[in-house]
């Protein structure tokens, strides 16, 4: 058995062994930018999922990994679109792909990537056809995700039902997915993949939740980045949502206030706001309900058919997404 | 057996299935465009070739449909983003889906659409792995050809050799791959799916090449649309390289002198130009060239291991595809 950190490393090792292999291909403008765009780092929590799932049924997880770096392409693909989408300069540190190339470039290597994903599990031998539909139907899903996100960036009226629906598919799908496929290439029936996929689901929508939790309730000093950047560019989180709900007709007046203001002093404008998450509810709420998906998962866990001491890597890293303050 | 328009009329009637599903698929948004770009017509040549590769050894071609589909909706996947990429404002006479909807919903949807394609392909039981991988493959291809393309925009010395390979890239193959896919659904042997392939391929270059003739050398009113776009553009088509190639240094001037003519009187130039391509002998190599690719066809056609009486839709689609004066 693999530790989670043996495994992660075995995912490091795999995307270098990649990124090496793009680097002979040509043409070479179509491929530099997948490489700077794997290159960059970030946790690489969907591939280790996938290593984690295969793991729970076989410990020769080698075999998962065509599947698992096929699924961190995919998610560095949707990132390349995202951000000229959402017009986004820097990503993880550094300028991201469009800003760096071109749009045009950020354009026809994310397409790329997703056949480069494609061929890396149609080459595996743990590939089988459910696992492509489950892939190929998640991946989907995330595009539906992500255009709910834009359409609600244009309307106030957005419930947190529908905030709820819209990061499920934007980001929990991928991680229930790569459990899922882990799972399914280690020899685990469907029964036992659907509730690993649940699981994810449930780590991602807590993960989620905290990410717009510690960016208003975070502790500066951990979080390692300034408090209040979504409330100052009034980004649609749960947060937001939920106070606009519970707010009363004079507090809903003081939200719009600010969320309409076009100069403010923007400790004040944070200052308000987190004022309002208190008193509407909403920071309760959301506190509720990270702990409502994270007990989810924890007892999903708990009811996986495997000996104990085999879900041990994959708690520890359901628990670092889940209660972390940075 | 069917003929090439009841293949045709099966294309068209299992798209405007297609488009009645998307209809109501939500986010509407992401699936607005996706059908706009499907009912703007074209003429389906590939996914007519998938059904046609598969009736060469089985008369129920019904099961290449899904398939036949996923190729048509690759294959307007390409254009929603190479549109954006070539800034194309029109396309089939009608708005580009980045101009009628926005950059960042043909962007979205056009993702949409490869996993769309996907989907159909591994919900089809006549899908195997083969079929999967050959598809993958050659899409990946259709974008290095792409990037090739745009490559060649800003370069003075593109070869006749490159040139060839980069329309083989983002065009033929795909051509090539429809016929080998229906052919492989059909039950046709690996060596039979290559044939196919390769006799895809030649069309397709046949196909294109003429296309780049007919532009310069056409009979207008044939033609349908006025002579000369390619000259006046500056265009990087065979007949410009092949003169570029073959001119004498005093011919090497003119050329030179209209492609970098800022102000012209466009009938002039296109008349210089055009002279050229016969006296430098590009018009003539290109000719030769059609007629090679399109001797390749047909022989590959004759040399087919089945009934000669089950060639004639297919011989009569390559026919029109590379004997077209329009």
């Amino acid at each position: 058995m693999h530790t989670l950190e043996q495994l992660q490393e075995k995912i490091e090792s795999a995307v270098t062994d990649l990124i090496n292999q793009w680097d002979h291909c040509i043409p070479s403008e179509l491929y530099q930018p997948i490489s700077y765009s794997l290159s960059a780092g970030g946790k690489r929590i969907r591939p280790v999922l996938a290593l984690l799932g295969c793991q729970l049924f076989d410990d020769n997880v080698d075999k998962v990994i065509p599947a698992a770096l096929a699924i961190e392409i995919f998610h560095n693909f949707t990132l390349l679109h995202d951000d000229i989408i959402d017009n986004a300069d820097m990503r993880r540190n550094q300028p991201t792909v469009h800003k760096k190339f071109s749009e045009n470039r950020a354009i026809l290597s994310g397409d790329a990537m997703v056949f480069l994903a494609y061929g890396l599990l149609m080459k595996s031998s743990a590939t089988n056809p459910e696992i492509v539909s489950l892939l190929t139907q998640t991946w989907l899903e995330v595009c539906e995700g992500q255009q709910y996100d834009i359409n609600f960036e244009n309307r106030m009226d957005v419930t947190s039902r529908e905030y709820l629906k819209m990061i499920k598919l934007k980001t929990a799908v991928l991680l229930g997915c790569a459990l899922a496929v882990g799972a399914m290439a280690g020899g685990a029936n469907v029964h036992t993949a659907t509730m690993l996929n649940e699981l994810g689901i449930n780590v991602g929508l807590a993960f989620q939740l905290k990410d717009d939790f510690l960016d208003t309730f975070g502790d500066e000093k951990k979080f390692g980045k300034k408090i209040g950047n979504d409330i100052i560019a009034n980004k649609k989180t749960y947060l937001l949502i939920k106070a606009l709900e519970n707010a009363t007709p004079r507090q809903k007046e003081i939200l719009q206030y600010w969320l309409n203001a076009e100069q403010f002093k923007p400790l004040e404008k944070i200052e308000a706001v987190t004022a309002l998450y208190n008193e509407t509810g909403a920071r309760e709420e959301a506190e509720k309900l990270i702990l409502s998906y994270t007990d989810s998962t924890l007892r999903l866990l708990e009811e996986l058919p495997t000996e104990t001491a085999k879900k041990a890597p994959l708690e520890k890293l359901c628990r670092q997404l889940m209660y972390r303050e940075s």
